[in-house]
């Protein structure tokens, strides 16, 4: 259960505080060009230390590709790559060894298994997700090949619905999280994806619809809350006659004429922009004391050492489109079975 | 792709104007007591033409059980059974064998396939959805069997919250969807769902989260356009100190105070209740008429024939406790591979 | 469990004197003609009741398509399909409810599962076979399609290696099988099956090698004990310079000039003919009495009633031709995902 | 196609020659102790270097586990390990950047993917088997606590059949393979291998098969030609009567008297020995001048650099124990899901 992806396989491991994580991407097919840049500069997007708004965490989060790619192309063998556990101060965990953190995995995998790594949050920890990241990079080469791009943006901080030009709309969210962080506290919010160039029919029925794996992929990500896209939750006000999307022909190209649907018909992919929505819950750990219990039942006042970020959001815009990029990616190839060539 | 599920598989097959529809379910455990009345009342829930609020088509639904069962339980080996198609009327269909209407699959089968059974919406029909009412029947017998209880209710049509009474939601619901039908529209809404009596340690990190298989089971289901749990899409306005469940020691077991996290958390169960919503958009099909295209571009008008419904909210709610309770099925044996027994 | 392949995915269910047998099959491509001879044919090999040779049992064996085929070809969406059980003498069985038969399966399932289905052996009869036939023949208009065909023969019967013309080897075939039949008794022996036309790439590294496949789909049949291919067990006399396949150019071709390799290397084919050998138990019910014990551990004397073939090998031509279709159709499928088309 | 099993998983990824191999072990129960000498032991048991029976590279094969052990117990959470390449010759395959060796992978997997590491055989070399035996002794220590062993021993070299003490036999096979190394030939041969203390109802019917997992796993391992298991190809000619085993009940407790099934009755583990044989064709790497053609179909005399095994038997075998203990431990989990627990 560690494995995502049908044919594009992105298998990881790893926890916070141990010597490395990694992953294997396997079915990545064979003779494209591997753009080292590309991943080093996706892994800069999600890296904790660049700024006061994200953990103090100081990784370089350095990907060792270790097969798979040879002459500067893929090969179509699996790519094995690890990132080092540089940074990690796992003394800052110490007393929360026996200590059930509110809101955190602590206390379903110590349930579930008995035994957990308790150092930094362990398996559970969104470091995690550094691992998806390369996996989206490797994505994101595959499916450039064929025009498509995916764009993720933070579209609401909080309760506020984040608005005009790009540098105003981080000011706002900038200034947001700052506050909270001086509140010590921490804040939720909504990303909002766009999938660009994507062409027609990804997507198998009726258990594999584009967008059963677009919302089983972003649930997948710590915190998520929640996915909706097209019209999604806002658009059940809305009339049959308001929401469907006509089609016309425009230039000998059949195609809908609106795009309530957000892309996507019959969970396959209609040829317009896809458009999804990621909820984020606020991150569980704050820096004020909480109340909670250790593994003995005895009450406990938490208080939060360790290197945390007041917001997700900024550092999850490319871990949604990391899993968004490997979901079009898979299904590009499942595509490529729906017929004989 | 028409398989849900790792180990409590259910396979489908079927289109609304074939001979019959059925499926598969593999990994059902030997030795569980079959409720035939639990499917029939299941199915009966789901069937359509009980009330002018549904379609007219006229299905009686009987599920042949084929295989799987021997004296009155089941036997291990994989469960198939059929359900007939008895009340087509493919005629009504045969204006539309050239024609995307809009907001369906028409577009995307054709594009994907290059052919499409264009009777009744052929496998893009919601009738395929009686399939996972027969699996959610047999799953909800396994779950049962560990005191776990799945409820869905409808919480919201169209812009409207319901409150009050079952009796007084049932009444403000019939109201609205019977003014949408005489309007020759169509309404969407929401679904909300709760499972209770869940036991601590369902969902397998990191990619098969428990809210993760949620999510994508419940935007598998036709006209399905998101999904949140917990404190979803809502609580992203909420603070980390407000949302956060602390754990409380109560009688010697330990377990969160509150439930801002809907049941689940780092991907796990956590003993809680688990709520999630489903946001269904108005039904494609309206009785008035469309502008759309035909296969070769020219502008149509549409006018619907066939028998739908106004609102799925209603049928709905049998699918996604189905979904649910297979989802819920599937953990639990998987679960049960956690440790060595 | 009872899904076999990839993207190429037949499931199947059933028992032995239940009212159907059926299975579905998922991811077959769009737009294949579907030969509904080759099925009725396919069919007509595995058939019991067609020669003294093989069992009694008279079922037509009528396969009925209930869904993804549309005008004549296939529609992308998964082919359901039932064959009705019509000849079942089930109280042939009621003495057997409780005895464990010799080199049956009565015993594992009853331990396994704590239930089974006794009459004519439940899921573990042969009668299962006939659905991968279902599948087979749909594999074979698949791969057809691109020039490969499969083809079995019997090689051997108990220890007698069968030579000469076809008609003389079928002579020889019967002869012995009669002879086993009037002592009462039974015999294994090896079916020999090559695929000609495959073309080179099929087999995915490391663990999906062709090969593995090949076993894996063969080992699943009844009464199989071992598999082999190219030079096989009687190869591993040879040294490696007298084994190998030196590589030369011709007419521009690139082909190894030898095929000891049985056309696959590294777990790829190679272009060349594929072949290998499939051994085949005697069947463990014979019309002679045998000792054994009942569920409570007491000592019965067995003597078969139910109608049985003293070999298998016959009717098995189709069922290993059909393992051996799909095996190619799935990889096939799963070769054109090995580059972005 | 780089993962192996169902539950237990292990996915692997490397080349003979890039910076290192590794893998990773999804499915792992938690709370197993984790025998760090079992490895490191299994390891020089494959491990190349050790006498001149096998090849001279001379790696020291050192395991890092990066996750999913704490405290020295399994955590329920993936297991990542690599292993480094340290004493790769890269340059010694520079000649063959462009040849086609005889009976090895290069030329099916240049026309597979366009694209190959030709350094060492790259991904398609034998190297690769360490991983194997890394995820191998994982499963040992998991079954070694169900009471499940499994040994395997060379019983044929070539066409001799090994007999006498085990050290008779080793000097047997040792006389043999160095007569064959100072021809500069290679040779093949037969290891047979027993799983002990297997309990009963391991196996899923009908394609997952015990016999059809393990035929699988064993195809699956470079050189390997042939699976048989029970009476195999030399019982075919045996009559029914003669091959059947009877069931007594001894002590209580039902079982057969003889075993010439191995172990396996209708897919699934009879509780008494499991025991198989693998065929392996001689290594098609020869220390004397070969013709074969390069990449351009021009005639070259190959002359073999590099390192290499005159026989693979020895260093085959603690593959074959790892691919077996692999298939039992992912039956073994499986089976736990049999039934509610």
């Amino acid at each position: 259960m560690n494995t995502f992806g049908n044919i594009f396989r992105l298998t990881t491991f790893g926890e916070s505080h141990g010597p490395a994580i990694g992953g294997i991407i396997d079915g990545f097919p064979a003779g494209i060009d591997i753009d080292l840049d590309l991943i080093r500069s996706e892994m800069n997007r999600r890296r904790p230390g660049t700024s006061l708004l994200t953990t103090q965490r100081n990784e370089q989060d350095e990907v060792e590709l270790l097969s798979g790619v040879f002459d500067g192309k893929s090969t179509g063998c699996p790519i094995g790559f690890i990132i080092k556990n540089t940074d990690a101060h796992s003394s800052d965990y110490n007393e929360l060894k026996e200590v059930f953190r509110p809101s955190h995995a602590d206390f379903t995998y110590q349930m579930k298994y008995g035994i957990r790594d308790h150092r930094g949050g362990g398996r559970s920890s969104a470091r995690e997700t550094a691992c998806r990241v390369v996996g989206g990079a490797f994505a994101k080469m595959l499916i450039k090949a064929k025009g498509i791009h995916v764009a993720a943006r933070i579209s609401q901080v909080g309760s506020t619905i984040l608005s005009g030009t790009d540098d105003e709309q981080f000011q706002q969210y900038a200034k947001i999280v700052d506050e909270v962080r001086q509140k010590h506290d921490s804040i939720g919010g909504i990303i909002s994806c766009t999938i660009t160039g994507c062409p027609i029919g990804l997507g198998e029925p009726v258990f594999g619809k584009l967008s059963a794996s677009l919302a089983s992929a972003m649930l997948s990500i710590n915190a998520a809350k929640g996915f909706d896209y097209g019209g999604g939750f806002d658009g059940v006000g809305l009339k049959g006659s308001e929401q469907n999307d006509p089609f016309v022909c425009e230039n000998g190209k059949i195609h809908p004429h609106t795009n309530n649907s957000g892309g996507i018909q019959g969970g396959i992919s209609n040829g317009e922009d896809i458009y999804f929505r990621v909820a984020f819950k606020p991150i569980a750990t704050i820096a004020q004391p909480q109340q909670t219990v250790n593994n003995n039942g005895d009450a406990v006042t938490l208080v939060a050492k360790g290197r945390h970020d007041p917001c997700v959001l900024q550092r999850a815009l490319p871990v949604v489109e990391s899993m968004a990029a490997m979901v079009i990616a898979d299904h590009l190839l499942m595509k490529q079975t729906n017929s004989i060539i």
